[in-house]
Formats: structure tokens, sequence, C-alpha cells
């Protein structure tokens, strides 16, 4: 017991040092445990490149403080050694680093109701561009509210845009959504969502690797963009430019073998180039709904999408010879049976028999002892492509 | 030679009493040749399928009257002992048949200036939605001018929507286009299209495997699609909704080897869903551009296409290190460098060389000691992500 508390506690220290996602960190406390870094950075007195950067944070950490103060916030500090740890983040321990962020997070900082190892690994993670357009929040929105309403916790940022349409398309069906943060779980940013992490914070999660009161600077989102990616099953991306950070976010979720979609849109919109871009060269699934992401994450067969068919027509159930007939068969003057038969290159007999049928169907009419087209028959939608 | 006028003479009699695309004829014709297949079918009286489907137009066929016809028309008539025939169609020979429909073609019916087997091969082929978007027929006539101003010819139907607006764009460059047609090449439908099938005639090529005079059916334009698909190196369907004739050419462009290829739009377009099936779950490439389209179907690295990418900027030079001090410099109160070093989270002395890299670089400026981020430095459009 001494032990985990022990571990616990340096982890806690190493979290409030340390940057987020610190490959000379994270690498290093899977290995050999928190107590021994934390023992070795304090004995080398600042000499070295790891204990030198933090020599001056190491020297002002107080870790009671720091947990005190965040649980009087309502956030929770969350190790390897809790249940709510969730396993899925120990797949960041083999996926090559990006940015020099990599590795499991040595603590996380959670707020909310939610409990992290329930909503996380069968979870969706949906990013996309700040400066989104309507369409992309809209099918954002759309997305997100389905697949929680399947159960499934959404997982995106706090930015303006597309992480906010996915939160508020969970919200609106009361389904699981969970912020990650690059900045502490107790801050806000951007200012203007106090109240969407506030309701997150009371009905989802908010979460960080970041300890409380830390900025969101931009080597914290790069890090905070892999627990995107490795608490979910598989990622959506929505809209991006050709430079968006949910690009970063699709090459750890593909670094890390989780499912990479990306919702099409229209080739002239830049919101859209990037999302191109990882369909056609990395292996990006182009998703369109709800059902498609579904599909694309769940067990093999579990969840088939319903591909869109368009509804069974009389024509349908003719056969080629009986299509071919019809096709023949005047619009506007009646036709006798020997020159439906030549246009349709058939036999009078056999054309007279399949002009029955599709009398019977009631797609051609008979006027005297010629034929045209029923002046109610069903169009086809497929002929003349 | 006598032995090819009989072959040709044959092939004609059958291109007007057969069905463009009938199995039953086209790969007897390949196989045995023309006058044996014509020889047969006369010898019969009538008596089997194809015989007694074909008799009544056998009887009525006059090809010499038929072949000054088209020429009076100013159409010529092509078999593959004519140098003009292209090569690529013989692969129509192993594709599998859809719809009953196969086989390379008996003969074509060509009108124009351009030769078929120069412009046939290389070529690319758009097909689309006939009730096409604005944004749809955007798409297609800029894929189709930059796909013509690189040499290619463009293929296609002379529907409304997509097709017309394919070779509006290639028109619009002076490029080649081909209309393959599902009636004779004399005939103009949709008889709005007068004009661009005139013009298409004086300028490019008005292809059909049905003779001359023969009105458009449902099975003709299947037979026509095989086709548009043989004719091109690839095909890009630009929109199609789920039950499109487009999705019918991209089977065969699919089923003969073709790059098949298609132009995403919105998920909430109707006239999109159809090619975000075929991206989906058809191996259909996506494509953006005419650069997308030239990369897919030119040889291994002789057209690859420029990736969009934005440009570098002075940020993009920086280290890992110099990036994180550059976030960690506040942008309106100036900062000590021990405070930059704390937030950064490195040392003092490395914060302080990364400094004078960034002030070198214009990003950030002095006030007496103290730092903070030059007010004209551009800004990161990637960060926060």
């Amino acid at each position: 017991m001494k032990a985990i508390r022990d571990e616990r506690r340096a982890r806690l220290v190493l979290s409030r040092v340390g940057e987020p996602g610190d490959v000379r960190l994270t690498g290093l406390v899977a290995e050999i445990g928190a107590v021994t870094v934390l023992e070795e950075l304090r004995k080398r007195h600042g000499a070295g490149d790891l204990a030198s950067a933090l020599a001056s944070r190491l020297a002002a950490a107080d870790p009671e403080a720091d947990l005190d103060g965040a649980h009087r916030r309502g956030i929770r500090f969350l190790t390897p050694a809790d249940d709510e740890w969730p396993d899925c983040l120990t797949d960041l321990g083999h996926a090559p680093p990006l940015h020099d962020r990599g590795g499991p997070p040595v603590g996380l900082w959670a707020r909310g109701p939610l409990r992290l190892d329930e909503v996380s690994g069968s979870s969706v993670s949906i990013v996309g561009s700040r400066s989104a357009t309507t369409y992309g929040t809209a099918v954002a929105s759309e997305i997100a509210a389905g697949v929680a309403e399947d159960g499934r916790a959404i997982v995106s940022g706090a930015a303006f845009g597309i992480d906010q349409a996915a939160h508020r398309g969970a919200l609106a069906v009361s389904g699981p959504t969970v912020a990650v943060l690059a900045c502490g779980a107790d801050r806000v940013y951007p200012s203007a969502h106090a109240r969407l992490l506030g309701h997150l914070a009371e009905a989802g999660l908010v979460l960080s690797e970041a300890a409380p009161g830390c900025s969101p600077t931009r080597i914290r989102f790069l890090a905070r963009n892999r627990l995107i990616a490795a608490l979910s099953a598989g990622t959506v991306v929505v809209e991006a430019a050709v430079r968006s950070g949910a690009l970063n976010t699709a090459n750890w979720a593909a670094g890390l073998s989780r499912v990479l979609m990306g919702v099409p849109g229209p080739v002239t919109s830049a919101q859209s180039e990037g999302v191109h871009g990882l369909i056609r060269s990395r292996g990006g699934l182009l998703v369109t709904s709800p059902a498609d992401v579904l599909e694309a994450v769940g067990a093999a067969g579990a969840a088939l999408a319903d591909r869109p068919t368009a509804p069974v027509t009389p024509r349908d159930r003719l056969t080629p010879l009986q299509r071919a007939v019809l096709d023949a068969v005047p619009k506007a003057d009646p036709a006798p049976v020997s020159s439906v038969a030549r246009v349709a290159g058939t036999d009078p007999a056999r054309t007279a028999a399949a002009l029955e049928v599709l009398h019977h169907g009631g797609l051609v009419e008979r006027v005297s002892r010629r034929w045209r087209v029923a002046p109610d028959a069903d169009h086809d939608e497929r002929g003349p492509p």
C-alpha cells in the first residue's frame, strides 16, 4: 500500500513539473516507475537535460497542496493504479512519438461524473477545424448525436468549430461526451466556452494531462491530441484545412492503429482539403453518417451500416427481355407487336408474351391491337442514364 | 483484300441488325468472325434464340444503302480492320458482362475530325448525374478542362448535367472531347443538345455502336456505358445518386481494370451519395482536381499531383526547444528569462539562447530585460489546433 501511495505521489509531482507527453519522461516512468525517476532527477541537482529543464519547477513542487487545490475544484488525479485508468492508454507505449510527444501520460486530471475507463476504448473522437463551416459543424453534431445514441462516448477538444459541434451533438441526445484539454482541467479555454465546459464538468468529463492551472501551449495541444486518439476506437476528422491541428490527431490515430475516418465535403472548400488528403493517401475511411462510423469502429458485423438503396420499382422485377420490349414500346403513338419486336430486337411471339406481362403490371396499355406506354407508368430513374 | 471486305460488310449488317453489346453476338463475332456468324444466322431461317430475334431485321438489312446514308451524314463505319480502331476495346473480350451487355463492339459509327485510336486509351471519361448540382457541373468542367489541357481527350455521354459540363470544360480549352451515344451518331438526344453535338461533330468526335437512325433505349445506354469505360484509362464519377446510370459506367471501369475515381461532395447531397459509396466500398479513388486525375491515370511518377501544403513560416524552421520557448513567451506583459524558462519547462541558459534565435527571427522582442512576442510576428495557423 505504501509503495502504491509513493508511486502515486511521485506521479503527482512529475505531472506538475514535467511537460505533457515529454518522451524523456513518459517512457522512463512507464519503464522504471515514477518513484525512481523522481529520485534520480532530484539526485542530479539540475545536471543533465531533463533534470536541468525541470530543476526550478521541482524546487517549487508541493504535491499535497496541488491535490488539495484540485479536489476543491472537483478535479481528481488518476494514475495507472486507479480502477478508472483506461487500458487503451498503454498503446501509447508502443506508438512512435510525434513532435517529441509520446508515451502513456504520467497521470491524468479528471473532472466530471463519467468514469474514464467506462467511456474510453469504445468511444469515438470527432475532431476538426476551429474555423469550420456551417456544413462541417452540422455534420459533426449529427455524427456525434448518432454515435452517442449508440451508447458510445464522444471524445474531442474544447475548441470552436468542430469540437464544440461534436459535444453539442452528444449533449443534445444526453449522450456521454469527454473534452480533453491542453490546459489544466480547471481552466477555461477558449473563454467563450465557459458554459460548455461547465456543462461537461457536470454531465460528462473534462480531462487533462496538464496539471490544474497550466495554460494551453502549442506543445500541450500536440500532447493532448495523442490522448484524444488513444482514448477512442476511432477518430473522425470532419473538416480540416491542409494545416489543421486535427491532422496531428489523425496521425496519432493512424500510429496507434485506431480507425481513421474522414467526412468528405465539397472539393471547392479549403476546410475539406485536409480531410480529402487523409482519404486519398493516408488510408482514411470515407464516412458520411453515424451508421458509417459505427460500422467502422464496431466489431466485425456488429453494426453494418444500411447502404442507401433506391426503392424497388415494378421495372426491377422484369426480365432483360421484358425490359427490352418495354423500352421498344412507343410513348405516344401505339405500335403493333411486329414493330415493337423489331425495335426490341426479338421475335413477335416473345414480344407478345412480354407485352402481356407488362400490361398486367400496368406498364403498357393496349389501344385496339396496338401498344404504347401506360400514361401513369412509373418513370425509371435510371433510364436513360 | 476480299476477305477483309467481306468481313467488313458482314459487320456492317450485324451492326444494323444486332443490339449494341448483345453478348450472344459480340462474343461470337470476336471468336469466329462476322462472315461466319452472318452465314449461320441466315442459314437458320429464324430457328434459335438469336436468329429468331434478328430475323425480321435481317430480312430488311441493306448494308450498301446504310453505308451510303451514313457517309452522306459525315459518319464513317469502323471495324477492327481499320487503323482507327483502338486497341483498348479488345479488353472488353475479357471483362464479365453486365446486364447481358458485353464484348467488343461488332463495329462503331464515328462522326468528327478526331481519330478514335489517337484519342482513346490515354483519355479520361467523366460521367455523372443528369440532375447534377451547380457544384457538380462546375467541378466536372474544371476537371475536364485541366485533363484536356494535358492533351488527353475527355470521353462522356451527351446527357444534361455532368456529361454536358465535361464536354464544355474540354471545349473551353479547345481540348479533344468524345461523346459516345446510345442512339445513332446522326441522332440528337437530348434534343436540347443539338448545338453541343453539332460542335462535337465539327471539332471532336461523336461515336456510337448503334447504327445511324437508332433511337436511344435503356439497353443501348447500358451497352454504351461499357464503351465509355473501355475507351479511357480511367473513369471519374463526379456526381451520382445511389441509382445513377453513372454507377453502371463505374462498374464497367472496375471490371475492365480501369482507374475508377470519384469526386466527393457534401454528405448532405443526394447527388454525391453514389460517389461516396464508390470511394467507401468499391475502391474508387478520391480525386479533387485535374492534377489528382492525371496522377491517377498517368504512368507511375509521370504526373505527381502537387499536394496542397501551407507555406513554410519562420516557426517551421525552429527546433522543438525553440518552439516551446516561443510558446512560453507572453503576448502582452514582458517576462524575465527565468519565468519563460519555467513555463517552457526548460532551464534558463537554454531559454536565453533560444530567445536570441527567436529575436533574430523577429518572433520576440526585448523590453528592458524582459521578453514578449513581437507585435508583427506571424500568426501560427496551427496553434492552438
